[in-house]
């Protein structure tokens, strides 16, 4: 049996919301339908929030609609609060993804409440919403807070205690927001936290790559049980509100990794590859990653990885 | 007890000697003495070749001279061959890089003989010179190689079988010479070949970082056992010898991993950032890692990390 991985596509929304000029619907669009084409199936498109405060994601509820006609993609949307959770719900989100911050002044900062708050409208929103819309809960700031630092796992753990009862079928994410978990620390809190809720079966991994240990955080999330990754193609990416946390960890990174250690992603490297370029190109976009210009430099290095 | 590991400064050997503009004997030396002051102890301060083929490398005896001013410094050169050595042991060199690969067509390429003949070259320098001389055994291309692919970990284990009974003492590199070694693979190998051959008790690693796995390799070598690693300030390097194997792990990247781990390197990274820029800077380098700049845009985060 091959063992796989499962790659979630979180540029659309992680790498674009922090791109100043506005990318056209259409171009974001194109975007999506190639990443499809490169085998990338669950992709967040966008977030339900206030289009002051990020106007690149505006046009989410049109990125929406456009995906019914997107064979086999499977559209993913951030939402930070039970209204907008409603809102997305309403216009067909077939798969929410809510957020709430460990850290009180980063849940403050993001959402002007605290995390137990946010906990309360969490619970709220899954009771208003109809039972077929799937659930991801992100935990942002599991591991280290721009305002606060180091997170002790006791705090997130904690946090998890109020949550995981509310829906435990639900995915849950852990978010390194900063990029500054180290793989001991990251293997740690996923182990601790699968022994603590073995009601919660399935577990997720949002790592950054700003201090260059997103590939050694990821390796040591699956050497912890986890499965499911979050990345963006060309490594586009941050939080608007975490300053420095620059640099989503770069899908094609991961499936090279991946790929390398003899692990399925379903994901076509070769067909990536010119996404990602494509990608890193948008103005405004901060890209990361090594693979891809490593990949441009050496094309034979595809066929030397089993990829092509 | 605090955990400990050694990071081997590489950067003035296998950092520089790709650079074209020769970079001046005094700067080389200013280098080293700030490399010293930010906590390196060990350092490749270049090596004993041909001064035709790395004429960068020309002026080794004058710094493996100047060293002996630099309190502190354990500097190593790195020899190809029996004559190469002998002339560094000569020159007063008090540990010695000897380095052969694992696979026929990189080692043809580098010293045009094949392994078994660089493994008794290697065997006859040890009966050469003084017993006194440290020995540090590289083994380029243990993972894979840039004509032959992925190499298989008996082929590396079978190189050793011969290598190990020359001088079970010596410190045994294994080194991921084009950066296409992956976790599992590097866990995998330095296992086998630390079950396999318990009398040799040092093992390091050499990572490199073109494909953005360096940390993630060096983090499943730590598991495995190894406590020494090299790296090159400011991510400088690569072999000229392996086309598009640019990119050793940066010193400051495994700097901040391990002290994010509450592992002491020794390394004080708010002195080695200013070192790491100007490195950076060179004329002709090709710099590389991510904690350089991500502290240079965030110097909170030294205190975050408990690193300043």
């Amino acid at each position: 049996m091959t063992d796989t991985v499962e790659i979630v596509e979180v540029g659309p929304r992680d790498g674009w919301q922090g791109i100043g000029p506005f990318i056209p619907t259409p171009t974001k669009i194109d975007f999506l339908r190639r990443l499809v084409g490169a085998g990338l199936r669950r992709i967040e498109i966008g977030s339900f929030v206030s289009a002051s405060a990020l106007p690149q994601m505006r046009d989410t509820p049109e990125l929406l609609a456009a995906c019914k006609e997107i064979p086999d993609i499977d559209p993913q949307v951030l939402v930070p609060s039970e209204r907008r959770g409603r809102e997305a719900a309403e216009a067909g989100a077939p798969r929410l993804g809510f957020v709430l911050s460990v850290t009180e002044s980063h849940n403050r900062n993001n959402v002007r409440r605290s995390p137990a708050e946010s906990a309360e409208d969490y619970a709220r929103l899954l009771a208003a919403i109809p039972p077929a819309v799937m659930i991801r809960l992100n935990l942002a700031t599991a591991f280290d807070c721009p305002f606060e630092g180091r997170v002790a796992a006791d705090r997130t753990l904690a946090l998890l205690d109020r949550l995981v009862p509310v829906r435990p079928e639900a995915e849950i994410c852990l978010c390194d927001t900063t990029g500054r978990a180290d793989p001991a620390q990251v293997g740690d809190l996923f182990r601790a936290a699968r022994a603590r809720f073995p009601q919660a079966r399935t577990w997720a991994f949002h790592a950054h790559d700003t201090y260059g240990l997103g590939l050694a955080n990821v390796h040591a999330a699956h050497g912890a049980g986890v499965r499911i990754f979050d990345a963006s193609f060309a490594g586009l990416g941050g939080c608007p509100f975490a300053p420095g946390a620059t640099g989503n960890v770069a899908t094609e990174d991961l499936a090279w990794m991946f790929g390398r250690m003899g692990i399925a992603t379903g994901i076509d490297l070769a067909a990536l590859i010119p996404v990602a370029r494509d990608g890193a190109a948008l103005p405004g976009g901060l890209p990361g990653g090594r693979v891809r210009d490593a990949l441009s430099a050496n094309p034979e290095s595809c066929s030397a990885a089993g990829l092509t």
